[in-house]
Order: C-alpha cells, then structure tokens, then sequence
C-alpha cells in the first residue's frame, strides 16, 4: 500500500460511472437525444437527418439500443412503401434521464473548477507543486 | 431524393459534431475533469485514483491525450522515486472547453424537449402519428 496521499473522497472522485456506455457513444447519444424530443417516435429517415448519419451507421446503433431494451423498432407501411418508426422505451427514458443527471454533475464539477482557477488568476507557467520537493522536466 | 419532409434546419439538428472523439471517450473525459480541477497538474497515481483506472488503462489514454496535444506529462523524482505529472496544454484546455459548450447545448436540447412533454402530458401507449396514413406493428 503505498497512496500516501490518497482520501476516501478522491477514489473514483471524477470516474462518473453513470456515464452508460451503451449511451455515451456519440452516434447512440445524438439517436436518444433526438428520440427524446418527440414521445411518439421517428421515422428511420427522420432520425437518419437529425443525426446525420448513414443508413448503415443509424442500423447498427438501432440495434445495439434495441438489445439494451433502450429503444422499440416499429414496422408499417405507408402506402406501399415500407416505413420504420423507432420511440424510446420508458426503461430507455429512465436511464437517460439517469444519464443526463450525471453529464449535468460533470458540468457542475468542471464549473466549479474554472471558477476557482479564475479566482487564482492565470495559468502557471511551469508545473509548480510546493507540495513535493522535486523538479520536473517534459517527458 | 425522397425526403420530402426534410427541412434545411433538421440536418443534423442533433449530430453534436462538437463531441471531439478524443475527449468524448468515457475515461478520457474523466482525466481531463480531473486535469481540469488542477493547473499545476496531478501526479499519476493521483490521477488514477480520482478516475479509478487502471495503470495499463490510464497509460494508453495519455498517449492518446499527449498525441492530440491535450495534455503534457513531465517525468521527475521525489527523492530516488521517478514520479510522473500530467497537466493541461492550453490547446487543451481550450478544446476542452469547447467540448463542455457542446454538452450544455445537448442538455439543453433535452430539457426543453422534457418541458414539452410534460406540458403535453402522460407518454402515448402506442405510436401515434395523426401524419402518417399507416399503422405500425413492433418489429
């Protein structure tokens, strides 16, 4: 055991494990974000736009939401031609939501921060750690 | 070109570009929070605590960080004991910063799509879309 300087309240301090993978990929985020937007679904072309995504590329995400049980896949016709219309679940309401709150303490961690730096005035120059008897040179 | 319900302002409306990947990843995002709390920087074993990573995985994500310029680590001794800071570049703080801007116009996008909903009332049971002539079965 050799964390001299370690605190209960520094172990996984900014580790934000709520950040669910299945939801933090950027592709699947702009998917739940827009599906949030509008309770009665979209339609695959629709969500294609928004997000700016391939045909390929809104699938593959779809499925991965789908086994997480995160999203529903509707089939139907308009007319004759074929129509997908994809809506969140409540489960996947729920854990985006759950989601979100952690972003938001994310967002209130770093606020707090840049404040105290401001606070403190500009950037230093070199590393400065009157807290530890050595000198530094870059890797 | 089909998209006949397309709209100028609908392309990529929540694509998010600004997600930089190399921040975006979930233990990246934890090391630059951490890096942001401290200008004059972190000590590794400091920095994996508050991320609660690995030192195998803590290492390949300053690579990461180090070859986008986000970070600089310097390498030094307390006493005989080699010590490793890391802190960040100002490139990276500002990239960094721009990243934040992006998940604050993300949450903001889902809060105001919330207060919609709930002005609108209890979530539909079933897919609705008094615009389209069809109706949907799960897929």
């Amino acid at each position: 055991m050799t964390r001299k300087r370690s605190t209960p309240e520094a172990q996984g301090r900014y580790a934000y494990e709520g950040l669910d993978r299945a939801l933090h990929e950027k592709a699947r985020l702009s998917v739940m974000v827009s599906l949030s937007t509008r309770s009665d679904g979209l339609l695959f072309g629709e969500l294609k736009e928004l997000c700016a995504l391939t045909d390929g590329n809104l699938s593959r995400h779809l499925d991965v939401l789908r086994e997480e049980k995160l999203v529903e896949v509707w089939k139907g016709f308009s007319g004759r031609r074929p129509q997908t219309l994809v809506r969140l679940t409540a489960e996947g309401r729920e854990r985006f939501l759950r989601y979100l709150g952690e972003l938001q303490k994310l967002l209130e961690d770093t606020r707090r921060a840049q404040q105290a730096a401001e606070a403190a005035g500009a950037a230093v120059k070199r590393p400065e750690r009157p807290d530890l008897d050595f000198s530094f040179r870059p890797a």
